[in-house]
């Protein structure tokens, strides 16, 4: 995938400008052991990868979809007048089948770490339209970037059945996936999180 | 379950000294269609209810080994000296019994609602260990709050398996669990969260 990467407005993954995640290495380690996200882990989430490599631009159609079905949501990616901004959904939408990818394939390095930071607040007031100079609502409620893990985690498992693995393997490469959307959303949450984080 | 709730103590489900949530009963009933839980699935919930009954001191017996095998998480129950409160640790297991046959029967009514922010307020410096007068570290991380969800959804399942329903049935009550656990996590963290929660 290193050849798209090029290609990805707005993909600063390892990127200097980059601010340090107020996360340490260490709270990761603690959080990947309370998510049990381990080696073995990893290896079902690099088979999901090969698997899904291909399809992440109808992943992120039916992702699209049940965005685009729900008013609530499709909101975020509108300005105040009710329009959308498409520039900026189809920006978005090239960032979103890259986080798959990486979320499979990617090492938990401070690179990593740093990018999670930095998505999280894109989903904030403080970062979210500023990279694609979009006009549309300010910022996604926590609440719904935790929520919408269920349609991320249900909606997968089809598309991990494509290559004909067992039963057995697409189950351990699913488990894989919703730990790692799990451990992701929670270090998303960091920059919403107040003392108690 | 009703014989039982009157022996709890500390479970003050419905009691008139709780708040308010914050959170709106509008606001739940989007966060509901986000996380795509529906009737159908508060139909596999109470099956769930009905398998999982007679087996919540096993279920919280082997969530909180999980617990005592990672120090970073058994430090909760722990006062400064490191010694585990074990009276606080004996009242929270019996609300958390309490709390998988809540999940499985209750009604998502403004009781139910002003319950979880209560919850979500026990782990927190603002209200944790008051209710149990317990001498243990001030307050539990979001971040371990959400990440725990892991563990809760991934070894339930077995359970489910003991009454003998089909494979599918025990899917779909896995599934709405998981769905289930999600609503209650992103509103427990309602009371960290901040203006864009």
């Amino acid at each position: 995938m290193e050849t798209l990467v090029d290609n990805i407005a707005g993909y600063e993954y390892g990127a200097n400008e980059l601010a340090t995640s107020p996360v340490t290495m260490e709270d990761l380690e603690l959080l990947k052991q309370t998510i049990t996200l381990d080696s073995d882990d990893q290896k079902f989430l690099r088979m999901a990868g090969d698997v899904l490599e291909p399809q992440t631009e109808s992943i992120i159609n039916m992702w699209r979809g049940v965005i685009s079905s729900m008013p609530h949501l499709a909101f975020y990616f509108k300005n105040e007048a009710g329009k959308t901004d498409e520039q900026y959904k189809a920006k978005v939408k090239e960032r979103f089948k890259q986080w798959i990818m990486d979320l499979c394939y990617k090492p938990y390095d401070q690179d990593w770490l740093n990018y999670q930071h930095e998505i999280g607040l894109r989903h904030m007031s403080a970062k979210k339209n500023k990279t694609d100079n979009a006009n549309a609502a300010p910022f996604i409620p926590m609440r719904y970037v935790i929520a919408f893990t269920a349609v991320v985690n249900d909606s997968i498992k089809p598309f991990m059945a494509k290559n004909g693995h067992s039963l057995g393997v697409i189950e351990k490469m699913h488990k894989a996936w919703c730990k790692a959307v799990l451990l992701h959303v929670t270090l998303w949450t960091r920059a919403y999180g107040g003392n108690e984080w």
